[in-house]
């Protein structure tokens, strides 16, 4: 694509390597920043470098955070009794905004991969290990994905934790709620059955 | 949605401020950043601020520009006696990469739209006029939109352009009736301007 000017080739060369953004897209958006004001472009610009230089990783949980500790792990209306493991910063982000979770993060930074070359190591698992050793924690709810991976590394935290004496759960898997049961895939459902909850109170 | 970071949340906010850009895939993008090295988002940062502060419209044709005058109306290779008069600077992009076209252009800045409130007066069309006053354009090509909007500035054009004595013509209706000019394949939009209508026979 020839492009009348080096400043707009140079934009449209840095938006296009967002992942989802071809070189259509990336010029739509920089011929959409010229047609605005300035400011625009400059508090898109400011807010992207800011957020790259300033956030860091929590010390604690390794949740993103605009401090030392992050704000989870700061709150003293969090249950920091109870732990519950994610893969990532966007799982943490999902099951916030589930508000049904009252306790503390832990963000492994990945599941275990052979295929990728992701071992044990390439995670925070010794950091978790290490705050369980503290005392303070009762439970780890383990909230990784229903993939082979994360079932995998789920195993594999579950044996690393049970001489540790805490209780291990997992997120349960099964029908989406809404979901119709007969639309649920053979593998979701068979589980489901396996894994059933005990529905008379005890 | 909440946040753990408010240097996410304001990124996230002015990358959804984009159009076509959602909250979800600003906060994918976002997260995205985060896993990069630093200086990808010092590049794009610094490419969208510059490419907002230091581009500007060509002094002659209005095409967006580096420097004063565009490298279109600077470069000696073009033919400056015709000029194709387009919309916007996405139509001289995209009529540039149809490599069928070696003249000069004029960028409107909008067509005739009374819905919008855009008159003739809120278009580049008095300084298309001074240009042809100046003696060296002999043919004018009419390359707008097939819409209504762009049917009738491509009306008022060739109304007001009479008297000059320059030669105008319109794109051939290759571009599919009501379909945008920026949409428009290159194959057909290149066609389209080797197939031009002469638009000033009455
Ligand atoms: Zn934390
Ligand atoms: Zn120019």
């Amino acid at each position: 694509m020839n492009f009348p000017s080096k400043l707009i080739e140079n934009a449209v060369t840095e938006i296009s390597r967002l992942p989802g953004i071809g070189k259509k897209t990336a010029l739509r958006l920089a011929l959409h920043l010229l047609r605005q004001p300035e400011v625009f472009s400059e508090a898109l610009s400011a807010s992207i470098l800011e957020m790259r230089q300033k956030t860091q990783y929590c010390r604690v949980c390794h949740n993103i955070s605009d401090e030392e500790v992050c704000s989870i792990c700061e709150s003293h209306r969090r249950d920091r009794a109870t732990v519950c493991v994610v893969e990532d910063i966007r799982d943490v982000l999902a099951i916030e905004n589930t508000n049904q979770f009252q306790g503390v993060y832990h963000v492994l930074g990945g599941v275990i991969s052979p295929i990728q070359g992701i071992g044990p190591d390439n995670l925070t698992i010794e950091s978790l290990i290490n705050r369980i050793g503290m005392g303070e924690i009762k439970e780890v709810i383990l909230a990784l994905s229903a993939t082979m991976e994360g079932d995998t590394t789920s195993f594999y935290l579950g044996k690393r934790l049970k001489e540790s004496g805490v209780k291990v759960s997992t997120i349960a898997r099964g029908i989406p709620v809404g979901g119709e049961l007969e639309f649920t895939d053979e593998v979701t459902l068979g589980r489901s059955i396996l894994t059933r909850i005990n529905y008379s109170q005890d």
